[in-house]
C-alpha cells in the first residue's frame, strides 16, 4: 500500500481569514434601531455619551475602512471600552442578533466524516468539502484518545458519560483498526482494478478523516457553539458528542480572540445566540 | 448475529404528506406582481382572462380551503387549464421563483449515509434523520446494481460513466461485504462490551443505510431536481452521482404527479429551478 | 376620483391553507435521535411506550396520508393524548427544534407597508405582495383606533406605552387623514397625466395597506410570535410595535388551533421557538 | 421647521468593509471538488497546473493571513492569470456556487424606503436599518431627476419606459413635493404633540431616504445583480425598478474592483449567479 495508514484522535481547526470585530457589531447596531437606543439606555451619562457617537461618526468619516480589519482592538474604537462592552452585552441579552451578522469567519477544518454529518446540519454556514468523488482518498481515520469516555450511563435523554475500563478502550481501538485496514483494502482493491472513485469509495467509514472550508458569520458561529459544546452554567443545557466539540472549542478559541467584548457577552447571557 | 445482513442496491423513497398543487402557485401570482402581470400578458382574449379571474376569486371566497389540498386536480382551478398552463410557465421562464414556494412535500427517504451526505448541502430544506447516538442501527448496506455504471473514462470535469466488466463488478460486490461484514462485527464487538453507540458506529460504512424526513418547497426541490439529476436537453448540464440521483428521480415522480404544470414548466424552461 | 377612501384600524389575517399538526412533529421526531430518546425518557411505563409506538407504526403503514392533514386531531395519533403532550413539550424544552419544521402554514394578510417592512426581515419564510409596479394602489390607509396607546413613557430601550389624551389622537387621526388624502391625490394626478405607476407610488406613505401571502413553518413561526407579540412570562422579553403584534395575534390563534399540542409546548418554554 | 427638507434623486452605497477577493474563491475551490476537477481540466500543461497549485501551497503554509485580504491582487495568487480566470470561469459556468460564498462584502447604502422594501425580500443577506421607531426621521425624500424614464408603454409584461415629456416632469416634481412636505409636516405635528414617533411616522412616504447596512457574499450578490440589473447580453432578461437598479449599479462597481476574476466570469455566463 503506497499510503501508510494514520490513526489519529485529535482535530485540525485554523483560521482562515476573518472580517470580524467587535466594532463590526457597534458600527451595525448604530445604524439600526438596537444601536441607538442601547446607547441611550446604557448612558447614564449623556455627555459621554455623545462623546463617544461623536467620536465614532469622527472615525468613521475620516477613515471608514481602518476601524473594520479583524485585528482591530477596543482601544482604536472608543477611549472607552466599557461603553462598548455594555452595549454589546445589550444587544446579545435583549437578543438583537442582526448586528453580530456583519462578520465573517473562515475556517479549514479537518475532521473524521461523522462530524461533518453533525455539521453541515448548521444550514446558516457555507461549506466546500472534499470529495471523494474527484479525489483518492487517504487512509486517515479516528480513533478515541484515552481521555474519551466510553461509557454511557443513565436513562436515554438524560446521558452521562463515563471512563471506560482499559480493556473497553483496547477492545474499541482494536475493533477499529481492524474495520479500517479492511475497509481501506477493499477500497484499494477496487481503485486497482479500475473501478470508479465514486463508486469504490462507499466502503470506507464515517471514522475517515475529511477537510473542508466552512465561512460563518458571528451570529450563526454562537448558535453553533451553544449547540456544540456543553459548558456548565449555560442556560439550555446540550449534549454534544464530544468529536464534534473538540472541534467547536477550537473554533470558539479563535471566536474569543476576534471578538473578545462578544465572545463575554456570549458567555454572560449563558452561551444562547442572540 | 441477532441482525439479518441486508445487501441492497435500491433507494426508497416515500411522498409522506404534500401541501402543493398548481392551483397554489397561481393563488400566490395573483398577489404578487407577476400574477397579475402575466395574466394580461398571456391574454390574448381579455375577456376570457376575466373569466378566469373572477372564476378564481369566485372560487376564493366560496370555499377558500377547497381548492389547496395537493389532490387537487386542475379541472377545479379553472376552465381553461390551457391559461393556468401559460400563467405557470411564464413564471418558470421568467425566473418569478417566489410563487412556487407556497408549498410543501414532506418524503421519508431510505439510502446509504454517502447519499445523505450529498443531499444535506442543500440548506433551503428541513431535514430529520435517524441518529446513530440513540439507536443502534441495523445492517444494511449499498451495493451496486448489475446496471450500475462502474467506470469513469475522459478528463476529469468531463466525464462519462460505463459499464464495468463482470470480474470488476464481481470484485466490487466482494470487497464490499468483506468490508461491510467486518465493520459490522466491529460495531457489534463494542456495543458488546458495553461501549456507547455514538462511539461504535464511527466503524460503519457510508454505504450503511439511513433514513429520513426531508421537507421541501416546490422551488427547492426544483433546485435540488435541477443539481442532482442528469437529463438531455437541461440547460446547464450537471454530473450527479448515480445514487443521489436514483433518490432524485423518484421524488421526481411524485413532484410530477402533484404539480404537473408546474413539472411541465420545469421541463420546458430547460430543468432550471425559477 | 373613482377611489373612495378607507380609513381602517383593523389587520386581517386568514389562514389559506396548512399542512400542520402535532402528529407532524412526532412522526418526524420518531425518524430522528430526539423522538426515540424522548419516547424512553417520558416512558414510566415501557409497556404503554410500546404500545404508542406500535399505533403510531400501525396507523403510519395502514394509511400513510390519513395522519398528516391539519386537522387531524390527538385523537387520531394515539390513545393517550398526555404522552404525546410529553414527547412534544420535551422537544420544546431541549430545543429539538427540526421536528418541527415538517409543516407549513399560508396565511394572507392585508397590513400598512410599515408592518410588512417589520415582518419581511423575517427571512425563514416566504412570501408574495402585492406590487405597486403593476397595479394601481388602492386608497386604504392605516389610523390607530382610540385603544392605541399613543404615549411612550421612560428612558429608550425601556419604554413603556401609555393612553394619549383625547386631543393628542384627534390631532393624530387629522395629521394622518390630511397627509394621507393629499398623498393618495398626489398618486393620482400623476397617474392621470400618464407617468408610471411604479414612479407615482413613491407618495404613498407606508400606512397604506398592502397585502401577501406568507408561508411559514411551525418552527419560523414560533420564532416569529416571540419576537412579535409582549406577553408576561415570557422568557425573554419582547417590545414589538402594536400593529404588527396585531397581525401576529391573530396567526398565534390560528396556530393554536392547528397545533395546540406545539402551541402548550410553545407557551410552556416561555414562548421560545425552540 | 428645524429640519431643511431635501430632494434627492441619487443613491448612495459605501463599501464600509469586505473580505473577498478571487483568491478566496480558488482556494475553497482547491478545497473541495469543483477545483480539483477543474485545475485538471482547464490544464492542458500538467506541469503548469502542478505549478500553480504547489505556488498556492507554499504561500497558503507560509503566511496563511496574507492572501486574504480584500485588496488582494492577483499577482499575488500565482504566476499565472490566465489560470486563475480559467478555474473561475469553469466555476461560474458549470454552477459551482459554493465556492463563491466564502466571502464578505458590507455596504452602507441610503436610498428611499421603496428601494428598501424590494432590497430586503433577498434573503441571503444581513441586514440593519434605520428605525423610525426610536429616531426621528429625516426629511430626505426622492425625487427623480430628469433622466427618468416616466413613462411605461408596451403591454404588461412586456414594458419599456420612455422619457416623458417636461410636462409630465413638471406634474411629478410638483405632485410630490406637495406631497411630502404635507406628511412631513404632519409628522412633525405629531410628534410636537408628544405622540410616539413609531405612531407618527406611519403618515411618511415611500419616497423616505433610509440607511442600512448589509452584508452579503459574492454568490448571493451576484444572484442580487442578475435579477437587479437591466443589462443587453444578459442571458435571462430583468425588468428591475431603475431605483433599484441604481443601487446594484454602484454595488457593482464595487464588487468588480475587489473580485475582478469573479466579475468577469459572472459577465462571461451571461450575469447568472452560478
Amino acid at each position: 500500500m503506497s499510503n501508510e495508514v494514520i490513526f489519529r484522535d485529535d482535530m485540525t481547526v485554523e483560521l482562515v481569514k476573518s472580517s470580524a470585530s467587535d466594532a463590526d457589531v457597534i458600527w451595525a447596531a448604530r445604524v439600526s434601531t438596537a444601536g441607538e437606543q442601547s446607547l441611550d439606555e446604557i448612558g447614564e451619562d449623556p455627555a459621554r455619551s455623545a462623546g463617544l457617537i461623536n467620536y465614532l461618526a469622527r472615525e468613521r468619516h475620516g477613515s471608514p475602512f481602518e476601524h473594520t480589519s479583524g485585528e482591530q482592538s477596543l482601544d482604536e474604537i472608543g477611549e472607552d471600552p466599557a461603553r462598548s462592552a455594555g452595549l454589546i452585552n445589550y444587544l446579545a441579552r435583549e437578543r438583537h442578533g442582526s448586528p453580530f451578522e456583519h462578520t465573517s469567519m473562515t475556517f479549514f477544518v479537518s475532521a473524521p466524516i461523522f462530524v461533518f454529518r453533525e455539521f453541515m446540519r448548521h444550514r446558516i454556514a457555507s461549506y466546500n468539502e472534499e470529495s471523494g468523488r474527484y479525489r483518492e482518498l487517504k487512509p486517515v481515520f479516528y480513533i478515541p484518545s484515552k481521555e474519551r469516555k466510553l461509557i454511557q450511563v443513565g436513562k436515554t435523554g438524560a446521558y452521562t458519560f463515563e471512563d471506560g475500563t482499559k480493556e473497553q478502550f483496547d477492545i474499541s481501538v482494536k475493533a477499529m483498526k481492524d474495520a479500517y485496514l479492511i475497509a481501506y483494502d477493499s477500497y484499494q482493491k477496487m481503485l486497482d482494478a479500475g473501478v470508479a472513485r465514486e463508486v469504490a469509495r462507499v466502503v470506507l467509514p464515517v471514522a475517515t478523516y475529511s477537510s473542508m472550508y466552512v465561512s460563518m458569520n458571528a451570529r450563526a458561529l454562537m448558535n453553533f457553539l451553544s449547540l456544540r459544546t456543553a459548558r456548565e452554567g449555560s442556560h439550555f443545557p446540550s449534549y454534544p458528542q464530544r468529536e464534534i466539540e473538540m472541534v467547536a472549542e477550537k473554533m470558539e478559541a479563535e471566536f474569543a480572540k476576534l471578538m473578545p467584548l462578544t465572545y463575554g457577552a456570549f458567555e454572560k447571557s449563558g452561551r444562547i445566540a442572540p
